[in-house]
């Protein structure tokens, strides 16, 4: 996808129920993360900048890895923690209750070569922590992916025979969150109501992301920049990559959300998030019959029979401690927008 | 989707591992299906007609509810039996072990309108008979859906409210299976290793399904025709409707598989069919994985690593007694096939 | 436990809401089952007796490896086929809608050893067919538990140390079922709605056992006896035995359940059979309310709000294609006996 | 149970592994808890009292409502927030990687009743915030049960029919838990790793709880005292009461556990929490199985193949966020401890 264009479209955008400074106008805050001040947990922390309603942030991520794994002979147990997070960055006059929206302005690759890892204890089918078994673990693996700017690409390169692919980019943000409700204070690897590692492909540019502000300021945070990944990310890991990360943050006053929720110029998206994956869809599509019915005026039964028609799902991943199901349906289907 | 392409691009495509008639010199197998002789279990049962491999199977579908509900004011309760199934049909040539290969080369949806329903006891977020609840069920509802071939367009109307929406058609075969293994014989509700009640969208114009071969001559039931339906199929039903089909069989001698599979010109699918959602996953991935190496040589981890990065999922439906996940890598990512 | 003291007590008691022959003048129907006659499906088949309401059946099971390992170095593959089943046995006047109640009069394990095995593909911490994962499989493994009849202990003795242990015998049939409904035939592997593979220690001396009339005469199976078994069959195998079984079957006429259910003097027990537990345990659930309600005519909401103060849960199994959750209320927390 | 019985059997025991002060000779720690230094969440905090390894804490919990329910007409929103926690303790010499072992030794009633709620959105068969569904939820219902110290039982009061049974009292500790692992900080609801929300039986007097230490002292936090309740504690709430608590600390230095474990004289048990109750399930065993490796010799395969002749599965809850599954095995059917 080319992201320029995207921006473009982003510009001529203008969704009804949001107000959002002018592009051109607007602040831009900077702040360059570094291992020295990353996070591991979203929580209560020091902010690291403060952002006001339609400001630009100008930051960046750094990989899953703490950038640790550069070369084959590299290991995992090299990597620090998982998923350093940079933040978290206060909103101006977010306040529980609240829900902050976040538009991707533009993501890029941030270093020569991504990285694609098989951890014991981790993915889809094989054991895991949650999913113990007692057979023996697969073995660790590393693959590194050369970045390919011009072309937009990556490459995979088996290990057990000759063979590579290009496999085009889609730069996304695997792990976006805010402090969680109730005093929680949650790792970096897992996602939940708060957002979190969501590992979803819809955190990119074009897209909105909405996410529930628990405290003042919401505090948001960022991490697990992905240079492309499968549905499901089955064997736990995506093109593993730092990022650039430009991002506009607006807050919409009084309105109540309890779970994330994407939305682009064609489609609403609710995301569900828990474990099994049954659980996680039934989640995702109360949401979204609830957002139908408030947004667009169906009666509950007609946006429950409508999405039986109509809807589209993406399990984003199987692999994290919680799983994620996002339920979407194409605003061509529905009446126009109440408010 | 304009079919008449597809069945161009049909004629153009020839997978290589498979050995076809000719479609213009090819036999033709014609069978009326009528209440008075379908199923409502894959299983023994005495063919209602022959064929050969290569030849054409014409023939038609009868709604899931046996053709009973026509007006808004029928109910449920009229319907005689839940999937009512065309055939079985006996494959020539077919054995235990071997796989037979379907092409969906015209499906057309058969009457003037199509039917959802709500049904209690039935849907994703609702109870069931296999996730009971106590609280009071939701409320039987039929929806009509009118046809307009020309514009290959079926209308959802709402009942609460004044709306209604096209529907592009996407029409497929809800029901397709054989005769199941070890002599069981399984409602035509139900999917699992033999097929059946899949609800897969991928079941037409332009794919080929394969199905496992468990007793001599197959014995290949359709039914359930679908003019749309969204991803998991949530309240319980598709646009119900009756289809006018036309398939080829192939027989691949001596080629044994566990689990149905998809594949058309650009992709390769396996499908799990299991509860919950995430065995249906692990299913459909490790199936996925042996297929890419053992017909295209990557070594597992290197699938399960490449499958990380680029894999789809197609989560079908979440409503049937099993659930069905469909995982699929383009070809482009994968190395030649090696037979 | 001591068989003798049970078969006393059920001579004592008369549950009353069935009628029973007297213990002393029944009738006794003797059967002597073969490996020539097994069948391995519950499903319609020749009946190989016929049995009145009230009579005695006396009969036996063959081991669920069909008695072919008896050695160490005896291979699963040496079985013929997983739970060879004794029957069908037809019980005279029962029609669809009745109820058929078993009683188990005697069970005695039939031979000098029992047996234990690790079957790769089979258990609750190892991949399966149904959860599968890339892991290399467990080896196979075979143990060998003598039978102590006048100590009424299995030994088991470990593999990979100098251990041996006993373990007191508590006989129980592993599969008992009848005809499915709706024309369907299932393995011998699978529990479900008629019953089947329940791995149920409640299939015991002491007990009755409600199954579901789905076809005319019932069509009773049984096999696959266990000397003993812990809860869940984690490692997907009970000590494996013949039983010499004497068993009283009466009908319910009239009385319509979904699922097995059993009593004893003490608790009603209903079983909800499926996957993954949490469904499992909701289907047990919602039938014991259901019950509690119809039987002991305390409100849903009251007999729930009891159930969560006093109810016993047991896990029998889950290792089959099905898991079985059974849950229990001692009758001393109801009130009397509506009918 | 009598709990002067245990008491005194609590004396006679003397587990091999862990020092422990003599009884008559240890310091007692009180601490009076209030509602006004409860705290809601596992993590980090001020300790409220410290705690020398061996002492024995004098202490109270308010009850999961926060004492806020005393009246037929009292409603659920009266309480401020669930399960308020007394504590922490920060139990002296506690370092990560260490375990500390609580042995119950009193656990009184301290109230004229207990509270039981029907809380919709809560239970394991009416809809749930994560097993959300579109119908009606169940209405918000209190149930008052009298606590007769002498006769050491509480009286359900059915609402709906004139019924009133007693109901033995078995007092343990729903809430027990740590400080979790990693910086999280985790709700009063949730069970994980550190304990927290087990709702388990077992954790009453006579037995032993082992927890992880992940932070300097551990920091020791319970509440959420039960009267009584049935396996599952299906309908959300089990006899909810205020609880007087004697309990004893100690500190075992070097050993690391994963999961919390429960022991007395004649069971090891280990506890699996997670959903669905599979998984639960799952981790439960393995820790189990490991546990008898470890300590007892077996080989992982012998142990497996053991536990699934003799294991007992207690399922204690499948309401909270995550379920709750102890596998336990009778020491009677181990090797002697190895140290």
């Amino acid at each position: 996808m080319n992201n320029r264009f995207w921006i473009l479209m982003l510009a001529i955008i203008s969704l009804p129920h949001v107000l959002r400074a002018q592009d051109t106008a607007a602040h831009v805050v900077k702040y360059q993360a570094t291992m020295n001040a990353v996070k591991y947990v979203y929580g209560a922390a020091k902010p690291v900048a403060r952002i006001a309603p339609g400001d630009i942030l100008d930051t960046n991520t750094i990989d899953c890895f703490g950038g640790a794994i550069t070369k084959p002979s590299d290991t995992l147990a090299m990597a620090k923690g998982d998923n350093p997070l940079t933040g978290p960055f206060y909103v101006e006059g977010a306040e529980p209750g609240d829900t902050i929206a976040i538009d991707f302005l533009e993501l890029t690759v941030n270093g020569p070569q991504g990285v694609g890892a098989l951890a014991p204890g981790f993915g889809a089918i094989n054991p895991t922590n949650y999913t113990p078994m007692l057979n023996s673990p697969l073995p660790e693996r590393i693959w590194l992916y050369p970045i390919h700017q011009k072309e937009d690409t990556a490459t995979f390169e088996a290990h057990d025979s000759k063979f590579s692919v290009d496999i085009p980019m889609h730069p996304f943000i695997g792990c976006i969150g805010v402090a969680p409700a109730g005093g929680e204070a949650r790792s970096s690897i897992v996602p939940a109501e708060f957002g979190g590692n969501m590992d979803a492909p819809e955190a990119s540019v074009g897209n909105t992301l909405y996410l529930p502000v628990n405290v003042p300021g919401g505090l948001l945070f960022i991490g697990d920049g992905h240079a492309a990944m499968g549905d499901g990310e089955v064997a736990g890991s995506a093109i593993e990559v730092p990022l650039h990360v430009r991002l506009r943050v607006t807050v919409i006053k009084g309105q109540k959300i309890d779970w994330p929720r994407f939305e682009n110029q064609n489609e609403i998206m609710a995301a569900g998030i828990y474990r099994p994956v049954d659980d996680a869809l039934r989640i995702a599509f109360t949401e979204l019959v609830g957002w139908i019915h408030s947004d667009y005026g169906l009666s509950d039964l007609d946006a429950y029979e409508l999405l039986s028609k109509v809807a589209k799902i993406h399990l984003t991943e199987m692999v994290d401690p919680n799983y994620v199901v996002i339920a979407k349906i194409d605003k061509k289907y529905l009446p126009p927008r109440k408010h």
